[in-house]
């Protein structure tokens, strides 16, 4: 899971694209990135942590340019280090080249150990980078010919955001696996993982970019291509279960009323045992929509039994007899007078280490 | 609004001080103290910011002792800088004192005039600092003697915490206008603001510190004394309708079951109108106990229609043509699946600037 | 010894305080500050380590006004705290009151418990502060007639720097222990501890202030006062010898001319031994002006054998298998072309442990 | 101008790198970094500014290993960014390879098109990550073969250090444009820009890296290579002149001395005018070996005219009615003493921009 996001075409593309990121943010905390074009010249800006904590005044400053793109990283291929932010900036023979991506590669090692073999050499341990290689060995003399024989040459999932040559492209994979949207801001186009960044931007949601579709956006116009063979959708359900922030639209769907109808699907298929239930709370703020859902179709009612801290660092000092279950009491409590000699029914968004 | 806490007899003073400030957090994010008694000699650490901010293991292993103050400020008298962060620690004729204070003194600015004119010279513009001023002139030979004389001279809202002469005393105002409670965790006592920290601390609640008294802890025992003359309580109302965590106990009620009862009375005083409602939503996290009250005796459903983020940094770079609402915008989303074309009531627990 | 410095009436007062500090940087480099006067109000910064450390763009804009006083400090009495970092500043009866002290008093002590036992509550832990709360407690309408009344209750060594009522007051006790010298900048008048510091803000030399000399500059002029009773003078040998840079003029005497007399004097004193020696190796820099001395007493020829690295930061990684005098080595390289083989007569300009 | 420094087979390889590259820092300014080989794994830590400045126990104890190389940077070619910092770490089809580089290469533009038109994609702006990618791409199985089939095809001067397949391997270049010099430590051999690290860290000088020499350190022995055609040699004049530190040995001669006589030289070539001189003042530090070499070839006497200031930072807030050459006034400043109103001989190491 990361988050990208990209703007051709604004007076303030890094400001729209710090906000857009703000409001990815829930898909990775571990980096984030930005970088602009401004003419054939790109500018590149990364940081460790949240985009509120690495970006200011001063980064944005450097990062002038009407074209924009961004990404947020979750750590799951390549290791946690500065080098390994996005977007990632190649200079390469036909000048800079910039590439965001959400998603996973599965034949990327053994393609870079080929090109290894041939002299290339990589600089970071991230998937992603060998799209970009692939793409440099590439002869044609257009840049999206060049793109679509190189991603022909991988599979996986990716989402990609790319900038290069005063043009911003965005391609989702055939599958679909990971969601990318467009809209329209004034006479600006966005792109971006999810919708829920068009509110804070005031931007206008346009469509779902396709899987296999290629969405290229220049001086000139706006322009989809589809240089993929046709593959079976395959879009992963975790962005509706997990991944996703309530107030979006993937696939066609709300995802708030998704988790709702999960809710009451979890009520159907798990209602509360012979001595019935006094109350249903939700592990905020992610079950709520669900526990809402469980709440309707059981009747039982929904109370705020547990409170979640807005102020939980990330380094937090342990007392040394150690309190159980330290950090998921320091994130959230229990409000006493709700729960108290209740039987409860307590709902999450998913069941991962079951530490909560 | 502040927030204080003390431990007295703990072998960890500091950390567990650090956790209970940590859970008094949402009282006071300005600045964030400790002072701990080591014996005789007193330690400090302050910082600016928020508790696990200003706090980590360096500055809490600069913080030995097994008797510990802390303090969360949130600036009403006294400009907002590092010498105003409490606790104030003084060192006088009796050697040192440590002071976290709760409250605001009526006649501070003119006892501080007439004791500048006799050769004091203050350090803070706190009104605390008149407390400890008054307390330096008192020739009483018992602290708590010299105490009591200090505070018949202020007139006002104080809860306060004080170590000094291997002691840890807790005061509470003849009014009680602010909270002060007691708990005890294993062999060591501790005192708080508010009941919401002791849940994670894994301290037990004893009782709430009564108007007019003054408990001393040290070596020998726990006593408690009654210096003062009679008053009416004046407990603040906004303790429950805005200050406190839900999940806290205070003047022997539950915040939450408060709010809640705000929200039912709400719903009578104020139905929807001829049109009707079709959905209750709350903005969070703050209104929503008063929300579920509202639904509930209304009958119209309750729904998550706005969001809440989590990564609100402090310093967010406004994009140039301001989007409107911008603050807003970044803390509250709308879930459009929600509320698009619904007739909402929307229930926060105050309306201050109405901006939200 | 420390390092103080003053101007009244530029309207750069703070911007040249900061160079004034930083041409007295040798005389102290645990802490620096500057206090200005803006009309009656004062502002003040401080910060541990180096004046080009601690001083930059923003604090320096946080310093309006046309009167600067500034200090540089070395740790004498008072621990190494940025709250005994000067100059001071206190608000009391008479408004803001601001003081920058070079000198030790040996009555300190004493005052203290006699203050603290009236009432009196401390700030910092440095003698300079008893000046301030006697001076609290005169009743004199005329705030000059209440600093001489506070001072004469003191004994020791002190040079002091006040920013007050709109006025900057230069003292120089009646022993002149401590250097302290006026100048001339355009309009604005200068004062300092040593003349050095004249070179770079291009002020004019006036002349010393004298033992016992109250010099107070306000809007309409610069006066002279003697309140004191005659004392013996008593200027601190250490200034020739180790404490004033080579370019100060201080006592009447070039401290250059001075430290190479001594050379010249040494080689009276201790010529080489029967079997004579080859060369004069100075101990950068401090003991060039003294070995050139020797030299050209003793006609023995003066050599570069042993260089100074620029670039000793303040903490260095130690081999395990420590290499010897490592601090030293550091700091301190031989030119073996020139040492290798010799007999050497090696200056520095003081002799206090011996590791050099 | 940059400085480079090698260990092989020493417990504390990264400290020593560290008290090596600190003893070159005179040769760049501009960043450090050391890589360290553990096996055949390598660490790299890089950092902008000043050795003592980026590195501290944290970034030393993660660089373990019993082999290291470093390199202190001077910006010749390539901006001055982090990513430009040396020594460069490259993965590549044969593992890890890290370099170290002082010198130019001329014809470095050309072969960097040639590579890009074929694929390739560099990282740096740097000169000296051609030296890798031509590496990358040869096909011979011995390390040292394709290192020498990479360089025979660059043109200009480099002495480089490599780490790759537990080997430290020394570079320079056939006409011997920088220096490089060998030393022992025990059982380790260490290898550097210049002999004045030597002496800090106890090593023991054996002698120059030869022209066209390639060493090779590995577990079993040190072994010297002659991989290149014979060419003339053209050690770099500014060595002597400016670069090297006076404490070094330099193509068989001391720094020192050489510049000596290049000061009794120019008091042949250059005495004082018919009026004579009174004092001869050299321009501190670099000055003062020529200075003497004036004052003793004319019998001028030699005087310390001018004081260095070893507290300028790198970021002065100058005044706004600017001060006369304010930058040269900070560093320097005149002992009136010494050269009021006398004729002087001011000898500086090398005349460039005429501001001193």
């Amino acid at each position: 899971m990361c988050g990208i996001f990209g703007i051709y075409g604004h007076d303030e593309a890094s400001n729209i694209a710090y906000l857009g990121l703000h409001a990815l943010q829930h898909r990775g905390q571990e980096s984030a990135g930005i970088v602009t074009a401004e003419g054939s010249k790109l500018h590149r800006q990364v940081a460790m942590g949240l985009v509120s904590e690495g970006f200011g005044k001063d980064n944005l400053a450097a990062l002038p340019g009407r074209a924009a793109i961004g990404h947020v990283r979750y750590s799951t291929a390549g290791s946690s280090e500065l080098r390994n932010a996005q977007p990632f900036l190649f200079e390469y023979a036909h000048g800079g080249l910039a590439i965001a991506h959400n998603g996973n590669l599965v034949n990327a090692a053994e393609i870079r150990t080929r090109l290894e073999r041939a002299g290339s050499i990589f600089q970071t341990s991230s998937d992603t980078e060998v799209i970009v290689h692939l793409l440099a060995q590439q002869r044609e003399p257009e840049l999206l010919d060049r793109l679509a024989a190189a991603l022909r040459q991988v599979t996986g999932a990716y989402s990609l955001l790319i900038l290069a040559e005063g043009k911003l492209i965005a391609v989702r994979d055939p599958h679909g696996f990971r969601p990318l949207v467009m809209g329209r801001l004034r006479d600006s186009y966005v792109f971006a993982s999810e919708t829920s960044c068009f509110d804070l931007i005031e931007a206008e949601f346009i469509r779902e970019i396709e899987p296999g579709e290629v969405v290229v956006a220049d001086r000139v116009a706006v322009r989809s291509h589809r240089p993929f063979a046709p593959a079976p959708p395959r879009f992963c359900v975790f962005e509706h279960v997990y991944f996703a922030r309530p107030d979006s639209q993937l696939n066609g769907q709300s995802v708030y009323r998704a988790r709702e109808r999960m809710g009451r699907q979890l009520a159907i298929e798990h209602p509360p045992g012979p001595g019935g239930a006094d109350v249903v709370v939700a592990v905020p703020d992610s079950g709520v929509p669900a526990a809402m859902g469980y709440s309707k179709q059981s009747g039982i009612p929904l109370e705020m039994g547990l409170l979640r801290s807005h102020y939980v660092g990330r380094t937090f000092i342990e007392p040394q007899d150690s309190i159980r279950h330290f950090g998921v009491r320091l994130k959230l409590s229990p409000v006493r007078s709700v729960v108290d000699g209740k039987r409860l029914v307590v709902i999450d968004d998913s069941l991962v280490r079951g530490t909560t």
